[in-house]
């Protein structure tokens, strides 16, 4: 039974990343770039994004978000007070987005007009690792109060991951946090990585974040022959 | 195809629960308290546990640890420095345990020897509300750093714990935790819920979640005929 249920899974997988696909190639084609957040609940993917779409509204940028949950569109109205165009998806108890959910949810949305989309993923370094949402950008999240040895313990999200930041380091002292060793850590299971170090209280890294989002949006986003 | 694997899925389910009801059983007859400890990833369970496993050898109680992690055996070891008889459950990439792989990992231990058998779940707030190990008392962990939302936000597995701890109290004022907030809605997903506060770094609380264990050790552990 369980080959049959794996068999099945499998399929179910495959039909994602056909959706993803061809997601991506549309949104691509639009002109934005989208960026996947993923990590466990608690790690301040909320926290993180209400500060950069408050930030990226004024510097002019036109952003919206979906944010994904099982239960209750707390998060979705957090976002919404930055201004910005936001939707929740309720993923009814599955621990992951799926990229036909995605897709679903921007059928009314001019996407042409954003320069950036923010999926906000269901808290959670298992599950959302296997599936493709059509992103351009998939970024980690670990906060300093979880521990250095997340990256060894969930490699897959870590490893699929195009970028990791490390989140809340207002609290890395409290939290005797090491982040040479979380560093390593990350770089172990996935060489090369991009390591952002951020606080949504403080603003600290701020800066180099939204430069991350910057030169990626004008790396993935600028027509192959005119880069 | 989705109808396929929910149907499929109900049956592991079923399969799972199966087993768990003829683990629970053996369990009671062998007389041990069996608690299964699930949470996010990071919110401390192995601290805990480290700390509980050191505390209770020391009171004379023996004491033994199942821990499950997609890769690593970090906790393992880290929990074996207690001197108490742990051992790994590698899940292959899965997001939970189930009834089996405890099942398996106690063949060759006596557990009439035990008095309390902990079980360290993959850290998770989705998957693993849905398998019962055959466990007597199920605790879900929250840590001060995770916001008080996420009882809403993952209400199934607060809704199927017999006990909630909130950990890393020390850090509640860094983090600005409002546990007032954060109790209101763990009573509303889980009404009459016992919850606790603890530190493993401090020890606050510890004295009371012991004698939460030895209360239910009493309680449950106790043939029916003589209480």
């Amino acid at each position: 039974m369980e080959a049959r249920v794996l068999e099945i899974r499998k399929g179910i997988l495959n039909k994602n990343d056909e959706i993803a696909r061809g997601l991506r190639r549309r949104l691509q084609a639009a002109g934005l770039l989208t960026i996947n957040l993923v990590s466990s609940p608690g790690t301040g993917k909320t926290a993180l994004l209400q500060r950069t779409l408050r930030t990226l509204r004024e510097q002019g940028y036109s952003t919206a978000a979906l944010v994904g949950d099982l239960e209750t569109d707390n998060d979705a109205r957090r976002l919404a007070a930055a201004g910005v165009p936001v939707k929740q998806i309720n993923t009814n108890g599955r621990c992951h987005l799926e990229a036909q959910m995605i897709s679903d949810h921007l059928s009314d949305w001019d996407i042409a007009s954003f320069d950036y989309l923010f999926i906000e993923n269901v808290g959670n370094l298992v599950c959302p690792s296997s599936y493709d949402l059509g992103e351009e950008l998939r970024i980690v999240l670990l906060s300093v109060t979880e521990g250095e040895d997340k990256p060894l313990k969930y490699p897959n999200i870590f490893n699929s991951a195009d970028v990791a930041i490390i989140t809340k380091i207002d609290l890395a002292e409290a939290c005797e946090f090491d982040l040479e060793t979380a560093s390593a850590n990350i770089e172990a299971v996935r060489p090369g990585i991009q390591i952002l170090t951020t606080s949504a209280k403080t603003g600290a890294g701020m800066t180099e974040w939204l430069g991350c989002l910057e030169h990626h949006k004008h790396e993935r986003c600028t027509p192959v022959e005119s880069r």
